[in-house]
């Protein structure tokens, strides 16, 4: 069965894309942390992120750099915290998280509900 | 004056190391938040993980990637998580944490006070 990220990829559930290139893709997270909270997906599905061969998983970093670099635009104020746990989805994410302390990258903290027209606004603001 | 971290690759500060090649160092964490927490850190000083050469930046998580390869085998049972926060020291560094479950990464939580012998005994498993 296809992970919900593969189905992201594929369409089959929307999402607001932040970029995308032949291997990866980067969209908002649905249960953000912060605002701009944003994942950053291999498009080959596989589980653990050090698993990825050498190459790609470089590469998959270096994309997520370019992603890093358009948060911070758009949060000149924030650190762009990075985040890889694992636990949820078996399909490797980064998540990128922009913070203004510590606490704000814990897991357990409540999630933001965010409208359709606020995660519009957000992913126009990124791009 | 010089970061924590670049007196620890200078060997002004002892710490427990698991690697090393040219660019990079990986130790074991001062203050983990679980047995195994380890550091890996490029020894040129940059504050800001993405601010760091494009092609630096991915041989930085290419390394990283060698050291979780490590952590994964001395802890088979758990997930070997990643954090980049980047709100303390101002020399860009990467956790590696192996943790059971996603409460085991938050920065938040009380750390681990280790021994010496107990240290040694960490960094001769993982190494």
């Amino acid at each position: 069965m296809s992970s919900i990220f593969t189905k992201i990829i594929n369409n089959e559930i929307p999402s607001y894309t932040i970029a995308e290139d032949e291997h990866h893709l980067a969209f908002l997270d649905a249960m953000p942390l912060v605002e701009g909270h944003t994942l950053v997906i291999p498009k080959k599905e596989i589980d653990f992120i050090f698993d990825i061969d050498a190459e790609e998983h470089k590469n998959l970093w270096g994309f997520a750099q370019k992603v890093a670099k358009k948060l911070q635009v758009a949060y000149p104020n924030k650190r762009i915290a990075v985040a890889v746990v694992g636990l949820e989805v078996p399909h490797a994410h980064i998540h990128l998280v922009p913070i203004d302390k510590m606490a704000d990258l814990n897991f357990a903290n409540e999630r933001l509900k965010l409208t359709t027209d606020q995660y519009k606004e957000i992913q126009e603001k990124i791009r």
